[in-house]
């Protein structure tokens, strides 16, 4: 099913129009609205997607009878005065993605008309159920139309009409005008223009409507059409009313002026993260107006002539920048985000504790499953958390082999490519690269081992030893399914195993010995080096080295201890850097587990909040902690921001690890699991672990064969994608650009947002992708490279 | 006006009665519950706050005559059945703060008796506005008592029970249970029983109530009567409210159980940011309950054995480190953050815009009102900022003199005391202190001045210069108001001006050319060094760096050119770290303007989101972001968290922005500008600038002469005191601590939760706060020092 895009017309002022409850009178504002606008010599559409029956007063043909020329529809007729899910019972019911598409397709129709102005009238209230049980709101937040909300009048409707509004707002709409009857005894429209005016949001009340018939006599009928007809007549020529309309006219002006001016206004002040402003135009900036789902609605990616909306779906290709799981503007977590922010705002941490915080600790433990881990350390994002890392870990290897890290350097053991942030401290933990190499402060610090890396060529899964090390680990070799690369417990007793113990080993000491290095920590990414470029690494190299590390303490310090046992760290401490590779990234709670490594520092950020703002937790075994420990204040980890622990960023992380862990125990990911399970491989193995993604085993064997594709992989959410570069490729390559190209134009259906990192480029979908989306965006893949 | 506590007590379950909207029956639910608790040998009370007219069901003669000996209490009385805001009209109106001690002592004195149940029921909807015009839905909140949610029944009920409960959520209400009448046409208990279970919230349908008598005839009258009883004999019985009591019950003691482990809780699994852990207990961590305006509910902190309410009103006096500007649990930035989320979730920032990001950049390049300010960089806090800041600076600087910063040191230059953040980049921007030296990778890189410092000591402002400085500073002065010591216009032109930039200058040009230091930026926190120990430099000797640092580019590199015009950096690039002292804290914008400087870069956090969420600003000049354009991609400043410009906090801060600004222009601080006005002062001079505190001159005066106080200073929403030590002050003091327990004790109305720096104990309010608190606070030192 395609994702509709938000609805936006340059020749067409398009509403929705909602009722603060049902018998508010949202028919009669519509009329009121279409009839001056017909006064005006412009032409005025109403559309009902979904009608309920003839007690409800929401209906186009009343508009049709008192109109004025307005142009009407209705989509689905129901005749029962309840609710459209129960109504619709009885009848079929259309898919709400089948109502959003018919929506925007009749109000994109009427922007090729000479149609100005078109209302779409929800049924009863904002949360009254769609056909399928949806809250309209829900239901209709894709097309984002801006909001006319017709106002309660009634005894308890300055209640009714705030928490609709607020129920509004919570899900990200624009409230445009607000519109209700005048009633002289409880004076709402008093209290509700004063409430409105503070949110600039003009509000006009209208004289009560005529009395509603007693009688049904033809008599009684024609008198009130003809109070009605007077009435509109009336109403409709008022100056509050025009004033209104011209208002809502220059808003829908402004609102295309201000974003075609937003790019070359982000030009002028914005100063972008990793962006290199040379030459950059303001073409080359995406406009977002909202996002919802995995898509952003961009403005000006429209390839067609037509007056389409001015918004067009963009799949977000890069779940912006690594953090998306649950799918933007999720109304469950701008809910939970409010409440955290209504019962708390933020609350000092240090020395305190509040419930988000102690509830997201205890879930963190439980998720990631370690029995190491003990204590739970808070910052805001996956470089500050890593600072946190490479404190506690050079801390305590100092501590326990007795150096003095003022007087001797202490470096860190990695992998090349490694990536764990841009503060200083963390860049310093990576070896020299584009990323650091020109930053003043930067000095690289430790040893960092090339590896072997794990991909998929011509269709066939295969691990690739660098060749400057071929002589010591070995040529490449072959796998039958990415599970099998995974099996270590059978690779583990390999010679490949040995031959990268014994070269890891050999390394270290020489480094330690003949170079008189020192080293504070290992850090590893698992699995994948993400911004070093998507490197899959071989995970019986990172399971190999961690083994060594912690095998053969006497290679860090002639005064190392023996391994102590599960819960104590050995030779250094082990730090995984999990921020991009965690928390289902790659379809599991924690990239450890395909080591079947339990680190003794780990650290968690990105989807840790379900992609909705930064939070990093830095999670440390016991023994750890007890080393700061000291009658000495100075002696603790003196680290913690502002905003350590804030009550949003935990409560809406306690309901993103739920989200995921639910959809985990309930199978959501099954369709996706059967298609990786070893039973659609030659040769089923039953200590073959569970490994799948999101993306198809037939889209990487084809896309793996494509003449400009060097090499693929994916796993999780992840897709991979090395093009070849005849320049030998790396950060400053070109070749992927021409496939990112083609995925901005994308298809009829949307376009894609990507990021490349020099001739890879990537593709992450959020957990909550549809399949039919994915299933899209390997279509266009194919036809691109295909 | 005292604040009030949160409402929770161990002998007396109580819980808000509130209502989807108005006439839905939340009198006739009260009533069931108190009668099915009266049942089972338990005393219920029903408290109506405020009662409006016959025609509202609400009513608390209902309850005493159908409550089954159910104890009832009415505060307020009015007779119209209209909304509180139009009755009270009539009436003498009680204030809000007044109706809310009236209720928490009307609970506080039931919970002595042998009532174990309490209702206390709202009047109309969630936010039908109470006696002054306030939602209720506002006005009880401080209250937080859990909710007993009323549902509606009738058609459009769906709609107004969800959004009336998220209109609660969002302000931080726990809803406990749902309760309305079957209605088996509309069927809403079905809908709303699923959507509520998906929340874990029990709903419970009820018989619909006999109808009501169509004649007031004295027969009609007692049958109606009659079938009441009756109603709520049978009803009363059901197992599906029993069953819901129980629950009741249950959460009651199971959130108490939960307070009361918190903090062992805590203890087990959390790793407080500096903070020794070392000899900690549980009794030192404060368990926050739930935080309102400047007050945290805390539990476990009553002095009394009376059986109070177990939460009690704890002052914020840190304004939660420093971060709050608009009080906790503000609904509007609830609000803010809610829609942001909504409409956005978190979006991609490079290469992309959306709204609120480019419009906080606007505002905020309006609000430094600083000509040399042209673009905006954004990450997540202040350390990140200046690690930001300080990659700008360094580059231009190795830039412009030609240097390799791989192949030689850059340092900074800076003040004493200086603190810039706790990752290490920025923790090398300062000198070593207990903060940073055992941080192993720390390397203090730089030169550090040592300042004249403002005090006001016995009654008297001074500056107090260093002894080690006094040869060539001169020695300290006095001044007649803090104002005069801002008076830089009238300063700069004194013998103590030029001391200053002699000293300055030969320092510099003595660790330039005899020691070969090269420097890249000097960094300075304008006014107050905050972390250091709240030390309030001298604003004239940070103009005086600031000028020589910019007039003499010689004194940096022989290739220096001359200073270019205002717009252009010269001699160092000048950073500016305003993540404490900026946007208000000091009653001001910007601290620069304190100094009558214009930075090349500022750095902005902590009250940028009015104290809700992290978010941080570095802002530049154009010829600083210039440095970094290349053709070269690797020369960008690459730098940037996935969360960069998160939707959330970008919206949150323009609101905030907004608020204070308004604050500020709408004379929101005039009393506190009266008290601190020259005319107040012994000799007005017309050229002494505006400066001013929310803490009163005469509480100044008085501390600074008590026996134990050996100085003290206030400026903007800043308190500093500090106490006379034996041992010589310092990080590791503990002549502070008496002050900071006698704050904890607290008075009758509220306790106060405070930090100390050594021997400095510091209060912070917000820009908020109310003149009542800070009277209080004021007394609560006098009776602690004076």
């Amino acid at each position: 099913m395609a994702p509709v895009g938000a609805g936006l017309w340059r020749t067409l002022r398009a509403h929705q129009v909602y009722g603060a409850n049902t018998d508010v009178g949202k028919t009669i504002v519509s009329t009121v609205l279409c009839n001056a606008v017909q006064r005006q010599k412009q032409r005025a559409a109403f559309l009902k997607p979904v009608s309920t029956g003839s007690l409800d007063e929401a209906d186009d043909r009343h508009l049709k009878r008192y109109g004025a020329g307005t142009v009407t529809k209705c989509l689905y007729q129901f005749d029962e005065p309840v609710s459209p899910h129960i109504a619709a019972r009885q009848k079929t019911i259309p898919r709400d993605d089948d109502l959003l598409a018919s929506i925007h397709k009749t109000l994109s129709d009427w922007a090729r008309t000479d149609i100005d102005f078109a209302l779409v009238e929800t049924a009863g209230g904002v949360h009254s159920p769609g056909p399928n049980g949806n809250s309209q709101a829900d239901l209709y937040r894709p097309l984002r139309l801006p909001i006319v909300l017709v106002a309660d009048s009634r005894l308890g409707g300055i209640s009714s009409s705030i928490s609709a509004y607020e129920s509004l707002v919570l899900r990200g709409y624009d409230i445009q005008s607000v519109l209700l009857f005048r009633d002289d005894y409880y004076q709402n429209h008093e209290y509700l223009g004063n409430f409105f005016r503070n949110k600039s949001i003009p509000l006009v009340p209208l004289p009560a409507p005529p009395a509603r018939p007693s009688q049904t006599d033809a008599s009684s009928l024609a008198r009130d059409e003809e109070a009605m007809s007077s009435y509109y007549q009336k109403v409709s020529q008022e100056s509050d009313i025009m004033r209104l309309l011209e208002e809502m006219n220059i808003k829908n002006t402004e609102r295309i002026e201000r974003l075609e001016e937003m790019a070359s206004r982000a030009q002028d002040v914005i100063w972008y993260p990793f962006t290199q402003h040379y030459g950059m135009r303001p073409k080359d900036i995406t406009v977002i107006d909202s996002a919802h789902d995995d898509f952003f609605q961009t403005f000006g990616t429209n390839r067609s002539e037509k007056p389409e909306s001015e918004l067009r779906p963009t799949f977000d290709g890069s779940a912006s920048w690594w953090t998306q799981g649950l799918g933007h503007g999720n109304p469950e977590l701008s809910l939970s985000a409010a409440y955290a922010a209504g019962r708390y705002g933020h609350v000092m941490f240090a020395g305190a504790v509040h419930e988000p915080a102690l509830a997201l600790a205890d879930n963190l433990l439980k998720t990631l499953d370690n029995p190491r881990f003990a204590k739970v350390f808070y910052t805001d994002n996956g470089s500050t958390g890593m600072e946190v890392a490479v404190k506690m870990g050079l801390r305590v290897a100092c501590d326990r082999y007795g150096w003095d890290a003022t007087k001797e350097q202490i470096g860190i053991l990695g992998l090349k490519g490694s990536y764990h942030g841009d503060t200083i401290g963390v860049m310093d933990c990576s070896e020299p690269s584009v990323y650091n190499k020109k930053v003043e402060w930067y000095r690289g610090r430790g040893h960092w081992f090339d590896f072997p890396i794990v991909k998929m060529v011509d269709g066939q899964w295969k691990v690739e030893v660098p060749a400057e090390m071929k002589a010591e680990l070995g040529s490449d070799a072959e796998f039958d399914s990415l599970g099998s690369v995974f099996d270590l417990n059978t690779r583990l007793s390999s010679e490949t195993s040995q031959r990268y113990k014994d070269y890891i080993r050999n390394t270290i000491e020489d480094l330690v010995k003949r170079h008189g290095m020192k080293f504070g920590a290992l850090i590893l990414e698992p699995v994948i080096l993400g911004a070093g470029g998507m490197l899959f690494c071989d995970p019986l190299f990172q399971r190999c080295l961690t083994d060594v590390v912690r095998d053969h303490p006497e290679l860090f310090s002639p005064n190392a201890p023996s391994p102590k046992g599960s819960a104590s760290w050995s030779g250094l401490p082990v730090i995984f850097d999990e921020v991009f590779t965690g928390l289902y990234r790659l379809g599991r709670p924690t990239s450890a587990s395909f080591l079947g490594v339990h680190p003794d520092i780990a650290v968690n950020a990105k989807l840790l909040t379900g992609g909705l703002i930064p939070l990093c937790t830095t999670v440390a075994s016991q023994e750890i902690f007890d080393t700061f420990s000291s009658p000495e204040k100075s002696d603790a980890l003196l680290h913690g921001h502002s905003y350590t622990a804030h009550a949003v960023g935990c409560t809406v992380a306690v309901d993103s690890l739920k989200a995921m862990a639910d959809m985990d125990s309930n199978g959501a990911w099954e369709k996706f699991k059967t298609d990786w399970s070893p039973k659609a491989t030659a040769t089923a193995n039953a200590s073959v672990p569970d490994v799948w993604s999101v993306w198809s085993q037939s889209l990487l064997q084809d896309l793996s064969c494509a003449e400009s594709v060097e090499s693929v992989f994916a796993i999780g959410t992840v897709l991979s994608i090395s093009l070849r570069d005849a320049q030998g490729g790396g950060y400053t390559s070109n070749a992927a650009k021409g496939l990112q190209q083609q995925l901005a134009i994308g298809s009829d259906q949307f376009n894609v947002h990507s990021r490349v990192l020099g001739n890879v480029l990537y593709l992450m979908s959020s957990v909550t992708s549809k399949p039919g989306s994915l299933q899209e965006l390997e279509n266009l893949l194919r036809s691109s490279l295909v």
